[in-house]
């Protein structure tokens, strides 16, 4: 059998890319994981194209270093904004989270209306509609920007929470009169709100996760290339940050499942530098 | 008459230190003003001490290039991690605005108890509390992080915002309990919320706000050293941002009052190199 015993290269903004490993190890549970979160400039979700564009190229140059087989761009404000641009600069297989998304959303709708919750920067970008309508042109996609969110999560709060109902009231609540079939989580960290965003859109519109759908598609696409590892030992997660690796691993813990061991802080300086040598 | 009539440097995390730019200008209209957001790495509260003042460091070797003859760190933030550190390195008059609210609120508690919030990095540094004591020892001092109150007033929200409310309830009414006579708003921010943030710790509080602290001293240190400028001519307002100056002229017209006419972006690039080149 064909194999590949590289690792897998993954990053995010910061923390909320780990759901995005965690159903990664549920389906690959022999393959190392090393993630990058760029704690020292979370979040991306309000800044421009052009900066997230420059900090994920940064950051690609710097798992280069591991020889991973594959990246997985578990941002979806990354995904949007510079995944193309990525795609062009290096050769070697990219992963990002709108794409899976956006085609379990069209499966899962039917030709009925789908809505869209994400950052700033992701609704702006336009990339769900855009994967939308590449394989439905057509069907109404309904988008709305959730920046609280992020912070709401990563300030520790869930779905019990007074804050979190009264933003998924704001945010969620007026996509209901557009009567979609399906709601995309279209940022790594609202799965955590999952239960009071069902609360608000109701009951029987689909929720869609990125992040699983995202791990289905690292598995089949490695398959497909004959590229799964062949070691029958248990994988691993090695973390790297730009900043607070205390921070990191306890707020970690609650997206990923269970502890996050083995983080290291990387300083900006070194990424910086990792980016001089790039390839223009 | 002794003056000097070069601008003062201005500097926050992003759009926040505008409310102190606006009250400088109130007291000092005929002063130039260049100032520095960092809307690409902002917010800097959920981040180290250690990144912080590489940041600071880096953006007040940029603002040298203006020659300024002061430079007001306009963010709580950055004052209390980095402010001592940007003393030892450049050898020119620092204001911060962790001091000036310390003062005032110590003033104007007369003894009693004074609560203060602020971003989770700032009530980590415990600069507001040593800032107290080394004016009156052993007046008790009760601090709270209040995160999400920035990423509220970034959207937009204002004091009638059921999410405002929701969030003052769950920060500030706490600290009532305390009895505190006065409430320090340590960040910013959060002066755009003082009357939702009035309501929840009560009108017996007196809400003191360091952007007016901050620019009184700004004043007061100009003029004891005889360097208010002689300029009969209106000042101006120059600014530089890291990312995104279309959203900073947008938002940053709630902060300051008026229209924010005068905005450059500078790449990130740039300001490294300008940290490459500063003194060790």
């Amino acid at each position: 059998m064909p194999h590949d015993d590289r690792c897998i290269g993954v990053f995010d903004s910061g923390i909320g890319g780990l759901t995005v490993v965690r159903e990664m190890r549920r389906r690959l549970p022999n393959e190392r994981i090393v993630y990058f979160g760029d704690t020292a400039r979370v979040p991306y979700g309000i800044k421009s194209p052009k900066v997230v564009t420059l900090f994920s190229r940064q950051i690609v140059d710097f798992l280069l270093r591991f020889d991973p087989k594959m990246i997985v761009v578990a941002c979806n404000t990354a995904s949007a904004a510079a995944l193309p641009e990525l795609e062009k600069q290096f050769d070697l297989p990219l992963v990002g989270v709108v794409k899976p998304g956006a085609r379990e959303a069209v499966r899962a709708a039917n030709g009925r209306p789908i809505a869209v919750i994400a950052t700033e920067a992701t609704i702006n970008s336009d990339a769900y509609r855009r994967a939308i309508h590449s394989l439905l042109p057509r069907v109404p996609v309904h988008q709305r920007a959730c920046p609280l969110f992020v912070g709401a999560v990563e300030e520790g709060r869930d779905s019990d929470d007074r804050v979190v109902a009264a933003l998924a009231e704001d945010y969620v609540a007026p996509l209901r009169g557009l009567d979609p079939a399906v709601l995309v989580l279209g940022c790594t960290h609202y799965p955590l709100l999952k239960t009071a965003i069902a609360r608000a859109i109701g009951s029987e519109v689909l929720l869609v996760d990125s992040a699983e759908q995202t791990a289905e598609t690292v598995h089949a696409e490695l398959n497909a290339r004959g590229a799964l590892t062949a070691s029958p030992a248990a994988g691993n997660l090695t973390c790297y940050v730009s900043d607070n690796p205390q921070r990191f691993r306890e707020i970690g813990q609650r997206f990923l499942g269970h502890p996050v061991v083995d983080v290291t802080w990387v300083s900006l300086d070194e990424l910086v530098v990792a980016d001089a040598h790039a390839p223009a």
